[in-house]
């Protein structure tokens, strides 16, 4: 099957008010910068990449450049070694200039990769985590681009990896059935009032939820007293997870973590700017044990093994919209595997992608089965939107990686 | 005077054969996004930033897009505290999610800040390196957006770094009339063959240079080859330094920067993937007293931040058209004094504002007078060309920062 069409669509939705607000996106509207491939005998593919709003016109743009090189290729022989192709449309000799490997330009080869991914698992009908956990750890390390990490990662330690997991997959092949915990972001959006999140997490418990994020930043008197009140209302169990979206500058990220660990928050997520590996990790040291999470505005492999080398991030949350898509999140992944570090999703594609990929790396890669964050706002645009059951992702069953948008 | 009209021009410049190739930009069409002006007075302002051909529209449409709040703007209000408005645009609530701070979005930043320092200093009929030299220092660090630095250095230390360097200004402006040394780059692209680079290296030395630029980044031997014909044809005192372009992977910077160390460069630039602050760290300690030298690919003051407190680089070169522009180039440059290392601008802009800016950062700052890159392919599309004499840039005396393009 070859590839006969490439083309971008720019899709925009209006949210509900406050949803999806936080202490820096404060007008978000959710917004997919979409890549439609077409194969010849009819198969589709869907690519997703989020962003809020204005600007996801650049984006769309973006993909109509870089997806050139695609056209007219066989998906069986472009996803047999895609890690080289993604090396070629992420080092293009004259767009990189605008990265690399960041920015617009990495959003749209995000968009691109998991519109191939999703067109690939279509064309073998099946969905994208059973595909994947049907390749041999070789097939998987070919879809990858290592570049750059050779001082902690190449291709024979990656295979490695993988291979030493095959023995034990069986273990851990019950979540397929089981379904995967989901947390629950939508409850704690910042604009949302003390009286709107105490309703909304008592309809989350009910519906089999026990964990929950809310969003901080404001003044510090604002984010203790809202984060009291998610405590009090979830009960002294439930778990609860702080994030700051990067509001806070270090000397404020600093105050702000001490007083918050009071509440025993699992993480406090993006406390500082998310390019700040140093701040971080001083950071991290001075409010020990406090777990600090981060990984969505992280937007390559090598960035992520230097927040990796600095053991400052106890939670990595790497998100394939992001990223260059369902490449390099697993890159990443397996990256984070190496380091012994839990990967706990962004979920950029509301989850949709992200479900496959969790229980990739709970069955092949031997990560932890954590919990993967629940945002169903957009719900009712997709096609088969994710399937939460008393508080867990089923396993979705339909072709490819669950992207189409009605 | 008020700011009618703000508009972008996607501005591509063919260059002859092998100019300004490198081991990873192989095929270049030099090409500058550009952010136009018009006050109500006649007065216009010109910004510049590079992009190598493909996407300079991308960053077209995103001038136009973060451009929107800065019209009707009084131009001295605006300037009078412009690190307000950099923060304002850097952190638009949507756009901001296609960066933050790096990539299309950040480079339309600093074409739109550059626009608005050249129509300031035209406004006020004096050249930029004049009006900048005329600014108290609390006025300067207005200018400036240090959010996220404060760890390191905030409004207060950034004043009294200025405010230290007013008593010894005066030994240090003879710049002005002796002109700021170049070095030159345009000798020694990738694709020039050892006869051209010969023939150059010696129409430079005529011309009055005594530092050149090699790229590098081939085999290991073929490196050798050229870095030694270089070494020879320039003469044993002459300064020479190499640029990878980023195209080596650790272990290969490794090995090269450890043989190419016998050719006695002052530096090696860009020997790996700008984003791995870790691995430039180690290839610093593995290779000293070799000097790295690295900037034109990072984006932002917090990942600069990052490589000065990671102490690796010795050479610190910022691009005023990679960083938010003029703003954000002042304060990276407040940044490597403050660890006092040197800076050597990239010049993406040709050195046309930048010649403006080495002047500043010498003498109201009291950095080192080194060398500013030579690079004048594209010299005749400007309306005032830098001027280089005996291998000095001679200071310019026009109004504005000398970025018009016929």
């Amino acid at each position: 099957m070859y590839i006969e069409t490439i083309s971008s669509e720019d899709c925009r939705f209006k949210l509900e008010a406050g949803a999806g607000s936080d202490a820096v996106h404060s007008d978000p509207e959710y917004s997919f910068a979409v890549t439609k491939l077409t194969l010849d005998a009819g198969v589709t593919g869907t690519g997703l990449v989020l962003t809020m709003g204005r600007g996801n016109e650049l984006v769309c743009n973006a993909i109509n450049l870089l997806s050139l090189p695609l056209a007219g290729r066989d998906i069986e022989n472009l996803m047999s070694d895609f890690g080289r192709t993604f090396r070629v449309l992420a080092d293009d000799a004259q767009l990189r200039w605008l990265g690399p490997h960041k920015g617009v330009v990495h959003l749209a080869l995000a968009s691109i990769t998991n519109a191939c991914f999703d067109a690939w698992a279509k064309a073998r009908r099946v969905p994208l985590w059973k595909l994947l956990l049907s390749l041999s750890p070789a097939e998987i390390v070919s879809l990858l681009d290592l570049s750059y990490l050779e001082d902690v990662l190449d291709t024979t330690s990656a295979t490695e990896l993988l291979t030493a997991q095959i023995s034990s997959r069986r273990t851990r092949e019950d979540v397929l059935t089981a379904g995967y915990p989901g947390y629950d972001t939508s409850v704690g959006w910042y604009q949302y009032s003390s009286a709107q999140i105490e309703e909304r997490v008592r309809r989350s418990v009910d519906a089999g939820f026990g964990a929950f994020k809310l969003k901080v930043g404001g003044s510090l008197d604002h984010d203790l007293s809202r984060a009291r009140g998610l405590r009090q209302v979830a009960g002294d169990k439930a778990t609860i997870m702080f994030d700051a979206n990067q509001q806070w500058n270090y000397p404020q990220a600093l105050a702000a973590c001490k007083e918050l660990a009071a509440l025993a928050p699992l993480w406090i997520e993006e406390p500082t700017h998310p390019d700040d590996v140093f701040a971080h990790k001083s950071l991290a040291n001075a409010v020990a044990p406090v777990a600090l999470a981060l990984g969505e505005h992280v937007p390559n492999r090598v960035i992520f093994k230097n927040f990796l080398q600095a053991e400052c991030v106890k939670f990595l949350q790497p998100d394939c919209t992001r990223l260059g898509g369902v490449s390099e999140f697993l890159t990443v992944s397996l990256l984070a595997r190496k380091f012994d570090v839990p990967v706990v999703p962004h979920v950029g594609d509301m989850g949709q992608i992200h479900q496959h990929l969790v229980l990739f790396n709970h069955v092949a890669m031997g990560h932890p089965r954590t919990f993967l964050e629940y945002i169903p706002h957009l719900s009712t645009h997709f096609v088969n939107p994710a399937v939460v059951k008393d508080g867990r992702y089923q396993t979705p069953q339909e072709p490819g990686s669950s992207s189409d948008l009605i």
